[in-house]
This record gives C-alpha cells, sequence and structure tokens, in this order.
C-alpha cells in the first residue's frame, strides 16, 4: 500500500493507494466528521462496487446513495441539482460528507456539490478509474461545463481522503485504462524524466493491469501533481503546466462534442501537437518528439487530430479558453524531457503547421 | 464620506459609503484588475444607476451588461445560468471582473457567478438597497435558493470592494427601505447596545432617508458584521449570531413563498420571535422586548406571524435550516442588550408558546 500526504496547510489531506481498500472501512471513516453520508455514483460503477462501500458504512444516521448517469455529456448544472435536490429532501446538514464513487466526471460533480452545498460540505474521493486516480485525486479542481465550454462552472475545493483500490481498475475498459495513462504520461513530460523512461520500459504491466505496477504509477502521478499544486493552490503560475497538451484536448473535445473522445484520449493528441510546436519552435529535437508518439502508441492512444477536424475549428476552440490571458493565448510546451514551460508568444504560423503536421486541415 | 476596511488577510477590502460616489471612476477603478468588466443588474435598477455606472467604464475593453428580472424568486440556479451564458458568450476570461449593482439578491447571485465562473474571477459590489448595504456588503456569503430552502447553494467568496453611495437609497421604495432597517437593529441587538440606543432617537431620520443619518447607520453595521466575520469567516462559531431572527424569518419566508414578505420583514418578526423567546427562557425582561418591538414598529416593520401560518408550519421549516447541527435546533438569541447567544437546549413548549405570542396559530 502506497500513501501520501497533499500539503495544503489547513486542507492538507492523504491519498491512500492499493488494493482490497474499498470495502475497509478503516480507511474513510476517520475523515467522515459528521453522522451523515450521501454516496454519489454513476449506474456503471454502482453495480460493481457500491455494495462494497456502503457495508463500510453501515454504522451513519443516515446513508443515502444517488447514482446519476454516466458520461461527460451529464456533467450539466442541471446533473448537479440533482444532488442538491437528493440533499435537500433528504434533509442532509451541514455536517454531511458527500462520498464521490466513480470516475473523473462524478469526482468533479461531487465536489463541486460539496462545495456548493449550504457553502461547503466535507467530500471524500473513491476515484474508479486511472485518469480520476492520477488526475482528479490531487488539484482540488471541480466543477461542470457549459455547453460553450469545459470546465467553465466550478470552484477550488479539496476532499478530505482519496482512496484508490487499484482493484477497481480491473473492470475498467481497456479504452478507459489507455486514456488514463495518456495523463500518466504527461507527469513524466512536464516534471519527472525518470518516470518517463520507467514507463517506456513498463507500459505492458500498465496496460495488463498489475497491481503493484499501477499503484506506483499512481503514486508517483499524484506526488509529482501535488508538488505542482502545493506551489499554486489556485493555477495563477507554474501550476498551468499541468494543463500540458489541454489547450489542444479541449479544443477536441469541444468541436466533437463532449463524450465522442475521452478525455485521456483528446489529451493524449493534444501532448503530440504541444510536443510538436515545441519541436518547431526548435525547444526540443525530433527524436524526443517521436519517442512521445512511440509511447502513446504504445498504449493504443491516438496521435492526430480527429478525421477532417480544420486548422481553424482549433484556433476557434482555443480562443475561449480558460488558457487565454487578456487575449494572448498562453501554451504549455515542452523545454526538455520532464521540463514544461508557459509560452504566450507563439507564432500563429507555427501554431498552424504543429496542427497540419498532427493531421489538422 | 466613510470608509473601513474588512480584514481578512489576502482577501480584505474596502468598503467605502457616502453621497455621489457612483459616477465617480476613482473609486471603482482601483479594484479592477483586468480589461473586462460586466455589470449584472435587474431591471429596476437599470433605468435608475446603470448609465451613471458605466460613465466611469468607458475605458475597458469589454463592457458587458445583464439586466436579470427583480427579486427573490428569481434568484435561482436557472438565473445564475444566464449571467454564465453570457460570459461566455462575450468570451469573458479569468480576468474579468463582475459589479454587482442592485439589491441583495443581485449581490448574491453577482458573488455566486463570481466564485464559480472558471473557478472564481473578481468582483465588485454596488449596492443599491440599504438591505444589501449593511447585510450583504460584508461576510462573503453568496448564493441562490433551491425549492426546498433559501441560500441552499452557494459560497463563502469576498468581493474586491464594495462601493455604498446613499444616494441610490432615495428612489428605494419605503417598504424596502424599512426591511433594511430591521437589519440595521439587528446589529444594536445582538452586539451593539449604543447603536441600538442611537437608533431609538433618530429613526425618523433614517426614514427621512437623510443621507448622513444613513451613512453613518451603514458605517456602523458594517463595522460591526466586519468585527465579527474577521473572527469566524466560515461561520463555524461566533458569525451564527449574525443569523438572529433568521431561522424564524426564513420560516417565514419558505411558507409563504419567496417574495410574499421582504426578507428584512421576515426578520422583523423573526427577531420580535427570537426576542419573545429570550425573554420566557428568563435571560432579557419584557420591558427590553417592548423596546424593540416598539423600534421596528416605528419602521413600521411587521411584529408577528403571517396571518394564519401555524406553529407547526414553523417548525418544519426550521428543521431543514442549517442552523440544524446533527438533528438539534440552535438559536441565536439574546442575553441582554447588545449581546446574543447561541443555545441548543431550547424546551420545545417554550419554542411554542413564544410563536404563539408572536401571532402563529
Amino acid at each position: 500500500m502506497h500513501s501520501l500526504n497533499v500539503e495544503l496547510g489547513d486542507r492538507s489531506y492523504p491519498i491512500v493507494i492499493g488494493s482490497q481498500l474499498l470495502g475497509d472501512p478503516q480507511y474513510l471513516l476517520p475523515y467522515i466528521r459528521g453522522r451523515q453520508v450521501c454516496v454519489v455514483t454513476n449506474e456503471t460503477v454502482a453495480p460493481l462496487y457500491l455494495e462494497r462501500l456502503l457495508e463500510g458504512l453501515s454504522d451513519f444516521d443516515k446513508v443515502d446513495t444517488i447514482e446519476l448517469p454516466d458520461g461527460e455529456t451529464f456533467k450539466t448544472l442541471d446533473t448537479l441539482n440533482r444532488i442538491f435536490d437528493l440533499l435537500l429532501e433528504r434533509r442532509h446538514n451541514r455536517t454531511t460528507t458527500l462520498i464521490a464513487l466513480g470516475g473523473g466526471v462524478i469526482g468533479d460533480m461531487t465536489g463541486f456539490a460539496a462545495a456548493c452545498y449550504q457553502r461547503g460540505v466535507d467530500f471524500v474521493q473513491v476515484p474508479t478509474t486511472l485518469l480520476a486516480q492520477v488526475d482528479s485525486s490531487v488539484g482540488g479542481k471541480t466543477g461542470v461545463n457549459h455547453p460553450l465550454g469545459k470546465n467553465m462552472i466550478g470552484a477550488f475545493y479539496q476532499p478530505r481522503m482519496v482512496l484508490a483500490d487499484m482493484d477497481t481498475l480491473s473492470t475498467l475498459p481497456k479504452r478507459e485504462l489507455a486514456a488514463g495513462i495518456a495523463e500518466v504520461i504527461k507527469y513524466g513530460l512536464i516534471c519527472d524524466a525518470p518516470f518517463f523512461e520507467w514507463l517506456e520500459g513498463n507500459m505492458p504491466r500498465l496496460l495488463a493491469c498489475e497491481p503493484e505496477a499501477l499503484a506506483y504509477a499512481v503514486d508517483r502521478c499524484c506526488r509529482d501533481k501535488a508538488a505542482v499544486v502545493a506551489e499554486d493552490e489556485r493555477e495563477s503560475g507554474r501550476r498551468a503546466i499541468l494543463n500540458f497538451g489541454h489547450t489542444f484536448g479541449h479544443a477536441i473535445e469541444a468541436v466533437q462534442g463532449y463524450g465522442s473522445w475521452l478525455h485521456g484520449e483528446a489529451v493524449a493528441a493534444g501532448m503530440v501537437m504541444a510536443a510538436e510546436l515545441s519541436s518547431l519552435r526548435g525547444d526540443i529535437d525530433a527524436g524526443l518528439v517521436g519517442r512521445i508518439r512511440a509511447l502513446l502508441a504504445a498504449a493504443e492512444l491516438p496521435l492526430a487530430a480527429p478525421e477532417g477536424m480544420a486548422v481553424q475549428q482549433f484556433l476557434d476552440a482555443m480562443a475561449v479558453d480558460k488558457k487565454v490571458l487578456d487575449g494572448r493565448l498562453r501554451l504549455v510546451l515542452l523545454r526538455a524531457l520532464g521540463t514544461a514551460q508557459i509560452v504566450d508568444d507563439t507564432p500563429r504560423e507555427l501554431l498552424v503547421e504543429a496542427l497540419r503536421n498532427c493531421g489538422a486541415v
């Protein structure tokens, strides 16, 4: 079992990573302060893991469950309101704890619901996808999508603890496992070159769902991310490097419609675009771009824009991205393997060329 | 001109109180950090004050305005979403500043929109009602209502500055002025006995809208409230005394439907109920209850429950109030003039008797 502490002053919290954690109440119970809990999950995860989780919660005065429809398309204010409806109908008060059992969508919505319900109640994350385990566990980003942009409505809000059980990955569709691996690779690229090299040697173990390899990777990503977030909790500076590949990826998701590409798939293609652009700028050499492509390909992730997506569609979609400050496009690029930089002076021509090199038309 | 600073560490901000402030950009401009602003107002306030405010904002790159329908019934997630729609359609980014021009409903919704838009942008309050000037200017409470409870969805989020122009009160309906005075009286009762006595001698000046008297009262209330909030920003303890009269008042509003009684009117009747209960407990004498009734009556505020509202309706509505912790009803009562206390052991019979003494059937 791995465990680490995310250091954020009085909002610090632990992440516990391992096997056979879900049914064991000793991990969760110390972090639930009141006598009421509400598990927020979805219709896919509930049949697999809800019962096991609830076994450990039988001693509370009030244990409610809400099953939301599965998928990014339901990450909306309307779905959020269903959580509020239940909490109010069942008279949950300020001492309640929300428990997010599911992937990133469930985690983001549950965290945002916790941030807003009665102006803030406790919540705990039990991420059941690799993407959520490495990406949503650390950083406190919560929120929902808007038809005009992803994650445009939300809050920075920290969980009381995160419980990441590798056993839940055994039921994850292969495509979703790969999407999570995209984010895992991201940490190697932006801040952890030795980990990137470990991944080049261990990709088959991850794809085979070996619990020890997965737990090592999740632990390493959480530590890498925690180090970045601890420096910059509210994303005013360095934290932006975590968005490596995301500005391109969000454009793909926005144009394709949320849910047709998985988030991690869009990020994978976006990382190739960011690497291409870094290379065109002369910051990294073409050999490194090749290694990045090869590692993503080993995980069967997409390396190019969706069929038929136009350069202009990228440019339009990127103009509403949160990373646009006072009209200048800020991009996270690579300066070397394991070193990211934030750049706001990329010539439009280079950006267009990088997009074309990655299949945009 | 009065001004004070609300001390909250790196979230500290000034409140400027006086006359002829609205059209003078020197007060607002230093607190707007980016090149984009969006004024959120309503259809009642816009024709009166919007143009004057916009004159001072002409130098920004992007100046948008959204006029919402007027009234507590529109303080909903749906209306909030209209603000997000506009901000995204007009491509406001993370450096934008929202400006709330209006009463408490506009301030609460604009503040919550600012808290959530792209996980947090700046906002400034320009409160145009007495209630908003004394109550919403300090404390950072933002949010919207839910059909099952008032202010159940929201955030603690601080403005960059508050500009309270007494001139805007000249167009306020008398009934709304009185509703604001209810909150003003509250500060005397819970923490400022000399101010209560000042109010006993100066009520006619307030009702006549004398700017100097109003500015003095607003300044004093903001200072009183700031002192309480500084001790307890997130309402874990002492801050709850600010809810004096509100648990009863919220029950009135919930049962009557938001908007039929003004918030301050419901709070006025609620303060009489709380004072009656304090007297029944033996904490204050009947003479003080009489003075409270007399001062509220001088402001033509209601002193009793709405016609026909039942004791049981109060009890049911109060059970979902945020002040209920783990099933115990916590009430803010008086221990003396200028001294509030939080009580969670009130016998149900005394509560019922106090409600009956105030007209509940």
